[in-house]
């Protein structure tokens, strides 16, 4: 895995695709001078951005013809073999970057596309809203072959903190959504807990930042965790899930009394039930991984 | 709301109870000095720390006279009323901390009971396991009146980061557990994350970094997200309920097609559905905080 933050480069680009994050690829580009072409299938989306440089390709043909490098992002997987597939030949030798969202199997069957007619190619996801693309703030998740990241990475760190996370083509997609369910699992328990606090006539805005606190330190969970998963053994240092049973006990208790909704905390617990079911009471929380994995019931 | 990370202090202290939270309690007054007095229910657990500096009182009634703050963290409330109620008219004009774990309810009964018998009462949440009590990994939260939370607050830092929540003692149960919720939000999401990921052959400890990056990048949207909340309106800045929604069953596509558990996904998901059939579909995701209120169907 290999980040890298800042560089310079001066690989002409060319971008497929004009939506607000197409927009946003493109803006970011042009402000770290690369010369970059768009196109998009209605043209008047490129107006801005060709008065702040970029060129209009008249078509996707041309725009491929543009650069070595074309970077497409389109709403799904579909429109992105609608536009690139009559232009494999066109594509021969050079790189595209796929930053459109999708599934993991979609991204290695346009690999294997991509593979056949001699076409460089990276699977990409975007961690980040238009408007922090092409600062710190935006995180962007690449899959593909270590040397085609690395001919492109000072190009790509462009756009924002650039990952490279494996050869697999269908990781960025994978990362993508596991990432996206951590996002709901921090929110979702955020406001239960902000539903809970508010029967007490606490505001969310003075619960948010002992929250956050309170995840930098579950973060340590996190890595302890990964690394007794990775050993498959879950000796439970910090607490049992036995232990973590029984609060849980109380946040239902909490819900019911208080007047919120205890439908998190009991899906939450009866995940743990199963857990202690099968033994797993005086292990740490890591051995809920179990849980997570395919049920063959 | 008050933090205060560390301060010297000289009022000498009793400490009820001594499980392995008790005795970390203990060893962190020790540590900072201050004299301090101990009493449990099976004296030999007060064998070491007397070797380390600690006062065993022979009964509770003497703990309670050897000092003018006496913490108490036993196994319930229904214990920790078993040895204060006697001991009433001796805790006239002393200062009780209750560190024990219980319901906002239990607390703020005993809070009336000490009303009733002039005792000064804060209750606390203790936010970390023993092994780092005493240090500034430790986060405590207190209940209860400002006063009486000022006078002590130098000694309670001993035991780590000491936070007030406000006047009402139900505050720090009713925080512990909405806090705990979001530790099983965080855990679950990346352990149904990590499931998705080794079928792929990623493993636990090359995701949780990357897992870690992005939860710190969440709580810029629990930040945000707060102040929507309070102000009861959800403007869609970043994303739509909506655009949730449908890489929700991205998700869930994945978990299914790769063999891990789609439970977690689908269940938020369900959520969702419910927001967007209340015509939330439009809104930021802090419309969400409705589905967590109590549901009156």
């Amino acid at each position: 895995m290999n980040t890298t933050a800042h560089a310079d480069n001066d690989t002409p680009i060319s971008v497929i695709g004009l939506g607000l994050m197409g927009q946003a690829l493109v803006g970011a580009f042009l402000k770290s001078g690369i010369r970059t072409t768009v196109w998009n299938r209605s043209p008047e989306k490129a107006r801005t951005l060709v008065e702040n440089g970029a060129v209009l390709a008249a078509t996707a043909a041309d725009a491929v013809a543009a650069a070595p490098l074309i970077v497409v992002c389109v709403t799904d997987y579909d429109v992105a073999h609608a536009v690139l597939d009559p232009l494999a030949d066109a594509l021969r030798g050079k790189t595209v970057v796929n930053l459109t969202s999708g599934h993991s199997e979609g991204a290695r069957d346009t690999a294997r596309w991509a593979a056949e007619h001699g076409v460089k190619y990276l699977d990409g996801a975007i961690m980040a809203i238009p408007p922090v693309i092409g600062t710190e703030h935006a995180s962007l998740l690449y899959a593909g072959p270590q040397e085609v990241f690395d001919a492109h990475e000072a190009t790509l760190a462009s756009l924002g903190r650039a990952t490279h996370l494996g050869d697999d083509h269908g990781l960025a997609s994978l990362y993508d959504v596991a990432l996206l369910g951590i996002m709901w699992g921090v929110l979702n328990s955020f406001l239960h807990g902000v539903a809970l606090l508010e029967t007490a006539n606490v505001k969310a805005g003075d619960f948010a930042p002992l929250a956050n606190d309170w995840i930098g330190a579950v973060t340590n969970f996190v890595s302890a965790y990964a690394g007794q998963i990775d050993e498959g053994s879950y000796p439970a240092h910090d607490a049992t899930i036995d232990t973590h049973w029984a609060t849980m006990v109380h946040l239902i208790h909490e819900s019911e009394a208080t007047g919120a909704s205890a439908e998190l905390p009991t899906f939450v617990k009866e995940l743990t039930d199963r857990a202690i079911a099968a033994g797993r009471g005086g292990d740490s929380y890591a051995a809920m991984i179990e849980q997570f994995r395919k049920r063959t019931a």
